[in-house]
C-alpha cells in the first residue's frame, strides 16, 4: 500500500506552519508531503504595509521556503494553483497536475474592491510583495518627477488611502515616517504632501475600543495624516476617490485601496460553496461536507462558539490553524478522532509608525505608545518564529531600536 | 569710492572655482563677491551618468555650496538667472536683480536635441541632479511594474540610450553594473533586459583612438550592451527611437538622450552673439568685445591656438578656466595686464563601469582596464579637490574598492 499524500496549497502563515508541523508529527514513512506555492519564498503578509510605504525592504519581509522546510521531507512545487478537482482528488496547476489524499487549502486573500467603479483599474493594492513594493516605487517616482519638474500639480504628491482597517491605518502610520525622508531627499517641503485616509464608516479600526481609536487618530493627525471618516467612495478615477453624495473628488497621485479582502478565487472556481468570499469549515477545520479537505487562514470562516461569529482573520489565527490542521491530518491518517480548533487570543496590536501603536493584550489590557510599538515587534517576531523558526527570526526579525 | 562688485553666475566647476580663487586672491576690502546659483548645492556634472544609472546616490554627487565657500566673504544668492542686461550691468533673477562691475557667466549646459522630432517630449536627459535621478527612479519603476504584472511587454524593460559620446558610453557602463542588481531584486531574468546604445556616427567615443574604442566596445558588449552605430535617429516616440532610412523602431521603456549639449539659453536671451550654442571668448576668457564679462565652461568656446580649434568642453577645462578667470579679474581690478588661458591637459579617462575604463594620460600614454578605472577615480577626486577642497574629497570622494 502506498503512503498517503498530503498536499498543501500555499506557503503563507497557515500553509507553511502546516507543512512544518507535519514534518515533525509524521515520519518519512507515514506520509508524503507536498507544498505548492506560487513563489519560492514565503512573505509576511501582515508586514506588507511597510513594504508598500518603503520603510521595509521586500527582502526583510520574505524568506526562502527551502530555508525553513526540508526539501528532502517536503516536495516543493513552485507553481500557480488554477483549480481543485474534488471528484478526482486532483489539483490543476499552471504547469502540471498533482493528486492528493488529503488537501490543505491555504491560498490566502486577494483584495476585494466590492465592485467600486474604477477601483480595480486605478488603485494600487497591498496584496503581495510585488504589488506592495510597486506602491513604494510609485510614490518615490512621483517625488522624483515633481522635483524634476515633470509634474507640477501639488496634488500629484498626495497619497490617498481607502480603508481605515488594520492595513490602511498601519500603512499611513508608516507613511508618516517615510514621507519626511522622501521630502528631504527630493528637496520638497513636507507641507506639500498630504496623506489622506478615507473610510466609509464613522470611525476607524473597529476592532479597538473608543479610547484607543481616539489615541490613534490624534497620534496620526499630529504627524500629518488627514482623516475623512464617514466618506463612502463611490468611484475611483485616475485622479483619486469620488466620495459622498456631492461627489467630491479627493485628489492624489498615489491611490491605494486597503478596504477589503476576500478568499482566493480558486475556491469558487473549484465549486466550493462560497460565503462572503470564503468557505465555512467545521470545528476540525475541514471544509463542511468534505472528509479530506481543510481550508485555513483567509480562505475559510471558523466559527467562534463563544461569540457566535467567525473569528476575525489575522496572521495569528492562520498560524494557530496550521498547528491544528497538522494534528488533524495525522489523526485522519491514523484513524484517530479529530480535535476542535479553539483560538487562543494573544492580543492584537496595531503599529502607528515605528515608535507608536495601540493594542489589546492579555485579554483586556490596553496599551498604547512606545510599549505598544515594542509589543508589535514582539508579536511580529513571534509569528516569524512560528513560521520560520529561530534562524529566520535572527535573519528577518524586527529589532529596530527606538 | 565703493568696492568693485564681482558677480558669478553658476556654481558648477567653473563658477565655484572662480569664487573660491577670488576669496584667496582678493581681500575683503578689495572686492565684493556674489555667487548666484539655482540650488544651494554644487553637483559634479561629470558624475551625473552614475546618478542616472542608480549606481551613485544624488547626495554623493553634490555638496552644499556654503560648505566650501565662506558665506561671510561671498554673498550667496540661490535663484534662477533669467537674463543679463549688459547696458545696465545688471542681472535679472527670478526673484530679484543684481548689478555688477565684473561678471562671470558660468551657467553650464543644457541638453541639445538638435530638433529631433519628439526627443524633447519623450526622452529623459542627463542634465542635472533632478533629471538624472528621475531616470534611475523611472528604470526601477519599470522593473517594479513588470514584476507586479502591471506591464507585460519585455521591451518595456529595455533601456535605450541615444548618443555614443562620453556621457552615453559612461552611462551604459554604469547600467551594466546596475541592471543585474535590479534583476535580482525584482526576480527578473537578466536576459529580459536589453541595454542598447544608438549612435549616428560609424563609431563611438570620437575623442579616443581606434584601439581604445574597440576595447570599450568589446568590454561593454561582453557585459550585455548592444551597439547600434551608424544609426541616425529621425524621431523619438513614446515607444522608442526611430532610426535609419527604413524607419526601424528600437523599442524601450526607458529612453535617454545623451547626444548633445549646448550652452545655457540665457546667453542668447541676453543678446550675446551665439556660435553653435555658446559664445566665443578671447584668450583672456572675456567675451569677445566685452571689457568686464567672462564666459566659462560649457557657456563658451576657447580657441586652442595649437590645433586651431576650440578646446573640447570638459570638467577639467572648466575648472582650469575658473583659476585663470579669477586671476584676470584681480588683474582688471588692479589695472594690471591680463593673462592668456592655456589648457593643461591632464588626460582623459572614460569609465566603463566600476572596474573598467579607457584613457589617454600623460599626453600619449594609453591605459585600459582596471588601471583606467582606478585613474578615473583619481581624476574625479582631483576635480572634487579643486572645487571643494580636501574636506569635500573626504566626504564625497570615490574610494570604492574593487
Amino acid at each position: 500500500m502506498s503512503k498517503p499524500k498530503v498536499v498543501i496549497l500555499g506557503a503563507g502563515y497557515a500553509g507553511l506552519v502546516t507543512a512544518r508541523q507535519l514534518t515533525k508529527k509524521l515520519s518519512q514513512e507515514e506520509a508524503e508531503i507536498v507544498l505548492i506555492n506560487k513563489h519560492n519564498y514565503h512573505y509576511e503578509s501582515t508586514w506588507l504595509h511597510e513594504v508598500a510605504a518603503g520603510t521595509l525592504t521586500p527582502n526583510q519581509a520574505r524568506f526562502m521556503i527551502s530555508d525553513v522546510v526540508n526539501p528532502n521531507r517536503v516536495r516543493l512545487i513552485y507553481d500557480t494553483v488554477l483549480e481543485v478537482n474534488k471528484d478526482d482528488q486532483r489539483v490543476v496547476l499552471e504547469n502540471s497536475e498533482v493528486t492528493y489524499d488529503y488537501l490543505v487549502i491555504a491560498l490566502g486573500f486577494v483584495t476585494n474592491t466590492f465592485g467600486i467603479k474604477g477601483m480595480e483599474e486605478n488603485a494600487f493594492f497591498i496584496q503581495d510583495i510585488e504589488s506592495s513594493r510597486l506602491i513604494a516605487e510609485h510614490i518615490e517616482y512621483q517625488f522624483a518627477k515633481y522635483s524634476a519638474g515633470e509634474i507640477t500639480d501639488d496634488d500629484e504628491l498626495n497619497i490617498i488611502v481607502g480603508g481605515g482597517g488594520f492595513t490602511g491605518i498601519e500603512f499611513v502610520g508608516e507613511l508618516v515616517e517615510e514621507v519626511p525622508r522622501l521630502c528631504k531627499k527630493y528637496d520638497i517641503p513636507r507641507n506639500k504632501v498630504r496623506i489622506i485616509n478615507v473610510e466609509a464608516a464613522p470611525s476607524i479600526l473597529p476592532m479597538f475600543d473608543k479610547d484607543l481609536v481616539s489615541y490613534a487618530i490624534q497620534s496620526l493627525e499630529s504627524r500629518g495624516v488627514e482623516f475623512r471618516m464617514g466618506a463612502a467612495i463611490s468611484e475611483c478615477t485616475k485622479e483619486g476617490f469620488i466620495v459622498g453624495e456631492d461627489k467630491e473628488l479627493i485628489k492624489g497621485g498615489t491611490v491605494v485601496w486597503t478596504g477589503g479582502v476576500t478568499g482566493n478565487p480558486v475556491l469558487g472556481k473549484s465549486g466550493f460553496e462560497i460565503v462572503k468570499g470564503k468557505v465555512n469549515v467545521d470545528a476540525d477545520l475541514r471544509v463542511q461536507g468534505e472528509e479530506n479537505i481543510f481550508a485555513l487562514g483567509d480562505c475559510s470562516w471558523v466559527m467562534d462558539k463563544e461569540s457566535g461569529r467567525p473569528y476575525p482573520p489575522t496572521g495569528q489565527l492562520a498560524t494557530q490553524e496550521g498547528v491544528v490542521a497538522a494534528e488533524n491530518i495525522k489523526a485522519l491518517i491514523n484513524n484517530e478522532p479529530l480535535k476542535d480548533f479553539i483560538f487562543s487570543d494573544k492580543g492584537t496590536v496595531a503599529s502607528l509608525g515605528v515608535t507608536d501603536g495601540i493594542g489589546n493584550i492579555f485579554q483586556g489590557t490596553k496599551i498604547k505608545g512606545k510599549s505598544a510599538a515594542a509589543m508589535k515587534k514582539v508579536v511580529d517576531d513571534r509569528t516569524l518564529f512560528l513560521v520560520g523558526g529561530p534562524k529566520t527570526v535572527l535573519k528577518k526579525g524586527k529589532f529596530r531600536p527606538f
